[in-house]
């Protein structure tokens, strides 16, 4: 989930001074709009200690006009309220119609908190957390324009900031003790987060992730989708926004978390030679292991066309025995398929225990191509991520090992490709001209993936991005992680390591 | 909440003849209809044992075209998919669009029948419904019409059942021994489905309660409110229902929970100059230990024009120490009220430790006036009934000591009452054109009254109606349940008993 915040992401002079006035232009227009609406403005900050929530509110304040504006830090936290039902404070700070409300924390603030602290375990957690969906659900349905933002920074991220904040004898008083302490637990904090904003991510007040690295990108995104909601709501009083309002049309970022990609990974075919067959035994005996186990298993394959998917699951397929395994090739859905709920024909498919179903494609074809060519509706497309991970989780609750696979190559890549297909005639039948259609829509696909890791990658079912223009190293990084995954879930520990830098390729 | 399905519903034969023969037709023509839909109905089925889910289904399997339903009772409980994650047996028999599938307990089962043998405890039952409901919102966005009925059976009534089967000869074969422990497990049954129902009754898939006691009622209001559905979906297939669509325009109940208030329980004037400073001093003193403690209350007061709500609440006020008192007079929304949500004003009132608030009228106006006047639109007010159980929950966890009172006159006492205020100099004020121009919605606000207590009568947040007809009765009531009230919770108890007979007056 935070891949998509760990980019470093920055904000040149040239974009700054190339946007800046437009948006407090923008943002003044349309709070002044806003006075004569009938809905209240709430947005709510929360992130990594010294992401920048503080400055971010200060920005806001400066750029907009402070009046019509109620901004609550830290005061909102335990002042009063305390002898009273947990929302009361909450309640009496809500802005009125026509009005915005700025807050640090909010309600996310305590029950978070409780959670890294282990105050509370899970199961209290997400009550807390479905009270507030109820909470915002009230609010939203009552009219209320509802944003939230996580401002994040990676470990990394977290303790340069500290280390420069600390080493600027202007700035060090910024630094308290307990910061450190916040960083060492950075690990847990995220993890945290990742499933609060997972199960808070609802269509009327979904969460924002923004990289908080670079101060100036930070501020510049952050207002540039809250002047894009307030517009879209001014413009269409009577209709609620759907999520999907949220983020289509907002700026174009500068990085998708595909850039991270190092695609210059390669193994000589000698090397694959090697590796190969030993990534096969190693997944052979674990597979054996997780069979015997009575352990299923599910491996989701998405990729550009011709980034070597078909290759992948050969090699997988070969290292396993043939009677627990099966792929299925996902492609336009059947009439019987589109008689059922998209996601019936992928329940249909799960393996009973001890096996193995690889998907040639999958579920995430609502959060793709049908998002991109406009199959789905943008309601629709946009409600499935949480379908999505509500469908991931209940699978790794019951104890299913998963592995998604994102195999990558570049535009230019795939043009070699399909210009060496066209050339060969064993393999002409593969291409159509359907792909090199598709290939229009590259920067459209690419923003697609981008959401969808954003969404859809967590700690119990984290995306791997594999670079895939060396068909050798794609294919023995494919064997190599899904052997992690089983190893991972026999050794009894269904999460894999976030923190492990290759399971992101 | 099951207050409504107790009643004694009966259908007699003139109704019975009179009703059933266009049912069926009706039941026909749009499962007729249904063929060429694309959205599928889904029927869930529980109830308390023996009040007839199993009848029901065969009842309607016989007035449509079974081939066009898929039923499922007991096999769905345990036969294949144990192996797979948990929804997978439901996925794998789900209706398809145009066709019907009716379930006996279906997603609901298992989660109910743990809560009731405590495997689970709260918040596991809680985290298990709101996969339920993410689960029913998933099909109910793809356009799956849902419908959902808890057949009920009161304690006496389901003894009255099992007696009648049980010296049968014919019959008997049906009582198995387990229905009797069953029988004495009825308030922990009844208990945990009021919990499951209120927290899985969304707009998408509301619960409708029928009372079971006679089969032909039974049968022809499901069959009813089935049909009446269809045939809305049927007529506006772009427009998903929103819950009030589930309920208005649903047959008139022949009974409402009205009628079973005893109107002619009175007390003489030398009973009350006794009872009252009794039933006043109770108070006082278990008010002044509610202080020490620091256990806040908050008293609804609703109830006719004219029931005598302001000379209870005096009553009520006389007993405390004013300093420690606040009683709100709930009129027409001020404009600043009108600028925030509707249950802003509440939450703005609610007592501080150890203080008593009282509402003289109350956020119930919502789905009672607002209801009825049309001054709120039907999403609006059929919303609320879970916004406000979501408000009461959060007070009654909070600590808060919560009574709720509905004071009831019948309409000719209301009347005698207007003609002698009219005649009163000193009370002529209170008199208004609008309350005669009231009087003619009686039917609407006892249908509106009907539905608030059964979706917000709660074990947690039980109402009190109380016959009003003699002003000294109710008053010692009045007074006699709010002590109970504090007395429950000053004993650790929060939870009133709802088997109390004269909690319900």
């Amino acid at each position: 989930m935070f891949e998509t915040a760990e980019l470093g992401q920055v904000v040149d002079d040239e974009t700054w001074e190339g946007h800046v006035d437009q948006v407090r232009e923008g943002l003044l227009e349309v709070q002044q709009a806003l006075r004569a609406a009938d809905f209240p403005v709430i947005v709510v900050f929360a992130g990594i200690e010294k992401a920048g929530v503080g400055d971010t509110l200060n920005r806001l304040n400066t750029w907009m006009d402070p009046r019509g504006i109620r901004t609550l830090g830290y005061a909102m936290r335990d002042v009063e309220g305390r002898d009273l039902p947990p929302f009361w404070r909450y309640w009496s700070v809500l802005p009125t119609r026509g009005r915005m409300g700025m807050y640090d924390g909010a309600w996310y603030h305590q029950p978070l908190c409780s959670a890294i602290d282990q105050q509370i375990n899970e199961a209290t957690f997400d009550r807390e957390l479905a009270e507030i969906n109820a909470f915002e659900k009230m609010l939203a349905d009552d009219g209320a324009l509802i944003l939230k933002f996580w401002l994040h920074l990676g470990a990394k991220q977290q303790a340069d900031r500290l280390e420069a904040l600390a080493s600027d004898p202007d700035q060090s008083w910024r630094v308290q003790p307990s910061d450190w302490i916040e960083l060492e637990r950075h690990g847990q904090v995220a993890a945290q987060a990742e499933h609060m904003i997972a199960r808070t991510s609802t269509p009327e007040a979904p969460w924002h992730i923004v990289e908080g690295t670079d101060p100036r990108f930070r501020d510049l995104r952050v207002s540039m989708l809250l002047l894009a909601a307030m517009q879209r709501r001014l413009d269409r009083p009577e209709a609620p926004s759907p999520a999907h309002d949220h983020w289509a049309g907002a700026p174009v970022l500068p990085r998708s978390i595909l850039s991270t990609v190092d695609l210059k990974r390669s193994l000589k075919k000698s090397e694959s030679r090697d590796l190969l067959p030993r990534a096969q035994g190693r997944l052979a005996r674990l597979q054996r292991e997780a069979q015997a186990r009575g352990i299923p298993t599910v491996v989701v394959f998405e990729g550009w066309d011709a980034a070597g998917k078909g290759g992948s699951i050969r090699q997988v397929t070969q290292a396993l025995d043939a009677r627990q395994v099966a792929a299925w090739p996902v492609a336009a859905p059947t009439e019987d398929e589109k008689a059922n709920h998209y996601m019936w024909r992928f329940w249909r498919r799960l393996p009973p225990p001890g096996c193995v179903t690889i998907f040639d494609r999958s579920w995430y074809g609502r959060v793709l191509v049908e998002r991109v060519e406009g199959f789905a509706s943008p309601e629709a497309w946009s409600r499935a991520y949480a379908e999505i991970n509500v469908f991931e989780r209940a699978l790794v609750r019951h104890g299913t090992v998963l592995a998604k696979f994102w195999l990558h190559i570049s535009s230019e890549e795939q043009e070699k490709r399909f210009r060496q297909r066209a050339e060969v005639p064993h393999k002409r039948w593969k291409l159509t001209d359907e792909d090199w259609r598709n290939r229009e829509k590259w920067p459209d696909y690419e923003a697609a993936v981008h959401d969808m890791v954003e969404r859809t990658s967590t700690r119990v079912a984290p995306w791997s991005l594999v670079p895939a223009e060396s068909k050798e190293y794609a294919r023995v990084e494919v064997l190599r992680i899904l052997a992690d995954h089983l190893e991972a879930a026999l050794e009894g520990g269904l999460e894999v390591d976030p923190e492990r830098d290759d399971s992101l390729g």
